[in-house]
């Protein structure tokens, strides 16, 4: 698919609208991705629509609802235009149907079963598709992309540590070295994924309520997420409190181990995983099964330690978030980022860098070899 | 001191040529800063001059040679222009002198002993002066700045590390983690400060020769320093290797401990510093000799571990220069960036943060107490 079609200032400024459409989808949209569309004719906007939530509809014919006459317009799209009759319509045919002449797509769909035919369809149909390929609508599909691509959700891990590699300065402390520009950036993520994910340990230690605050009203449910590499945690932890707009949170447990969560029952939503003799989770069998039980397509894991490393050295981690305090924290009880084995050697590419408030966050995802 | 002046963009423009000339001066001016001026009259430049080595003409004098009438001019200086004759004439009086009707300045002077004084005068002499505070400017001055307000060089500390926090999978094992982009943004940094330094451990490990490559020719020999906190190196190590342009190599050594060192005589500048009964070498009495006895006012220093923890916890360290390469390295044997007591808590205000080839580096100063 051609993805380097010669845009003009005032496309790229109408695609960004649509990006900033779909924006408004974040959170709400799963299992399809957020998608914003803008109608122009003459360089002025006709209509404008963004896909609200699975089921709903989707962005083009959004965009289209108000315009009583589209014909030869251009409709700006952030992601590829489907050619599938589900819920909805295909919009590659509702955009033909409208009359529209020209199509500019943001990005194009990740998913292989598409394989572009919603624009060959559009270009049988004498539409001209411009196909290009932006940072920003790539971006906004990332997770939906490679969850498509997978039989388990999309995992972005967060980590925040001090510029010398560590998060505490003792074992069994809770302290919060960024800074609140940080906890505010973390939140945005909060929203953006299905669910939130933290290991057992660090319910025992930060006891998290892991909610999104200030509160974003969201369409879907949030989910959080326990995994229990081994041990259980307390049924009285702040992690359990019913919260209005939150799904009973998630634990997930070995499937060998069931007595060991017996006083989660009224508590949680316990997710068994893995081979009925495994008292230790297999964390590949336990997203899985998050995803293909509970629909969670996009996980955002917030540590510790010993869940990241193990995301990490088990090949199950998309996405690096890493903030990076101004402090040190270098002493002898000091907690390292990461624990466990398998994780030495692992390359990144680093795609984003940016200040957020005093901290500095990169990010990037794993090589593949 | 006025900091707030309004520039146009035009005289924006005619500052930053200022500050590309003084940058001509990087690793030839110490002990003085590199400054560097552009003489306009009606938006035209009639000159432009920089201060090429202490002891030559000063920035404001070069660009003014060619111009054969200065009256009316406008002259952008880089930094507040000195009002000391010493070996060159005072460049207030030159200017005034010259007939210059505005100065407009990029940095103030760090000196407390100058105290605005060529600014007072010029304006005494009813020149016209703008005092702005350019961001690029100041950076250019901060060795200078530092070194003049204290007894001992400025010292740049110099880190590449993994994203979790390790220097090498495994200790005595040469390993470049960092990109060859990140080795020549190195290389301009030791161009810039008058020598570069690494610990003991280093050398006997990595076994740096410590030259700048490609080479640049400096108006200043290149130094190059060892410090031995308590044994010695190998005399055959490659930095004691002579290079053109390059000083014999300082080792900084305890003063008790002066028979440890007797097989460098021939090999290296050996620097005692400290008291007569001390064994271990006190880093700051053998950075103030540098400065007092080799006239050594910036220092790089690359490490190790032990002697960058080191620099820290003795609040000897005006800068960090952190690089972070695109892989994790945790393991067992893994070996953190910093190393010592005394460096938990210690608090950073990052102010530069870039992406440099596949890695990222940031920049930052530690908040003073």
């Amino acid at each position: 698919m051609e993805t380097h079609a010669h845009l003009t200032p005032l496309d790229r400024l109408f695609l960004e609208r649509a990006v900033e459409l779909a924006a408004r989808g974040i959170g709400n949209t799963s299992p399809n991705p957020p998608v914003g569309a803008v109608v122009v004719r003459d360089g002025r906007i006709l209509g404008e629509g963004y896909h609200h939530r699975a089921g709903d509809a989707h962005a083009e014919a959004n965009a289209l609802r108000d315009v009583n006459d589209a014909s030869g317009t251009t409709v700006y799209v952030s992601l590829e235009p489907c050619n599938h009759v589900g819920r909805t319509p295909a919009c590659s045919h509702t955009l033909a149907d409208a009359g529209v002449s020209r199509v500019v797509v943001g990005a194009l769909d990740p998913n292989p079963k598409t394989n572009g035919a919603g624009i060959s369809f559009l270009r049988e149909r004498g539409v001209r598709v411009d196909v290009t390929d932006d940072q920003r609508a790539r971006a906004m599909i990332e997770p939906f992309g490679e969850s498509v691509c997978s039989d388990r959700p999309y995992v972005a891990l967060k980590i925040a540590m001090s510029l010398d590699g560590f998060i505490t300065s003792e074992p069994n402390v809770q302290e919060r070295i960024t800074s609140e520009e940080e906890r505010l950036y973390v939140r945005d993520l909060r929203i953006a994924h299905d669910a939130v994910m933290v290991g057992a340990r660090t319910v025992r230690v930060d006891d998290p309520l892991l909610t999104v605050r200030p509160p974003h009203d969201r369409l879907r449910e949030y989910v959080r997420v326990v995994a229990c590499s081994s041990g259980s945690v307390n049924p009285a932890s702040r992690i359990f409190e019913p919260v209005p707009g939150y799904a009973k949170t998630v634990v997930l447990a070995p499937a060998g181990a069931r007595e060991r969560f017996a006083d989660l029952a009224g508590v949680a939503d316990v997710l068994f995983a893995g081979n009925d003799d495994a008292t230790e989770l297999d964390l590949h069998a336990a997203l899985s099964a998050l995803r293909r039980e509970r629909g969670v397509q996009s996980v955002l894991c917030e540590g510790g330690p010993m869940l990241a490393g193990k995301l990490i050295s088990s090949e199950l981690c998309d996405r690096l978030i890493w903030a990076i305090a101004p402090l040190l924290l270098r002493g002898d009880l000091a907690v390292p980022a990461l624990a466990g084995n398998g994780i030495s050697g692992k390359r990144l590419r680093f795609d984003r860098v940016e200040s957020v408030g005093p901290d500095v966050v990169i990010s990037g995802v794993f090589e593949r070899v």
